[in-house]
């Protein structure tokens, strides 16, 4: 079972990777962009058929893990219900 | 108008940080992961209200700056086509 799991940087966290960008694109002519935050994304394939059950399972990994929750937040998305 | 792009390595291309990742879920009990890919999720404001147009834009930014055409696919998302 393939799993997505999305990890941000929560409001108010500065985002230095992010405004790094902001500046590059708006130098580069795309004056349009008003902000840019960077996320990681993760693909994780998992030996489970349970959906709930993988659900859980990295919802565990992003705690124990994968995120920092102090300054980050998460969400596990299962593929099915990202079109 | 707010725009994500998701930037993946390509099948094929070696992701360290991903096998990194899954070595380190397996050694602290998560055995059911074969495997993680890590990607980019840039969530991008723009100064635009024409759908098309934003995503034009944001198909542009990934050839200049954001993508690596190699190595990365990418793909533009706008906010309503994520539920």
């Amino acid at each position: 079972m393939e799993v997505s799991v999305f990890i941000q940087l929560k409001d108010g966290v500065l985002d230095p990777e992010g405004e790094t960008l902001r500046q590059s694109l708006r130098r580069l002519g795309f004056h349009e962009v008003d902000g840019v935050r960077v996320g990681k994304h993760l693909q994780i394939s998992l030996a489970e058929d349970n959906t709930e059950r993988a659900r859980r399972r990295a919802e565990q990994m992003c705690e124990d893990l994968l995120a920092n929750p102090v300054i980050e937040d998460y969400q596990v998305r299962m593929k099915e219900e990202l079109s």
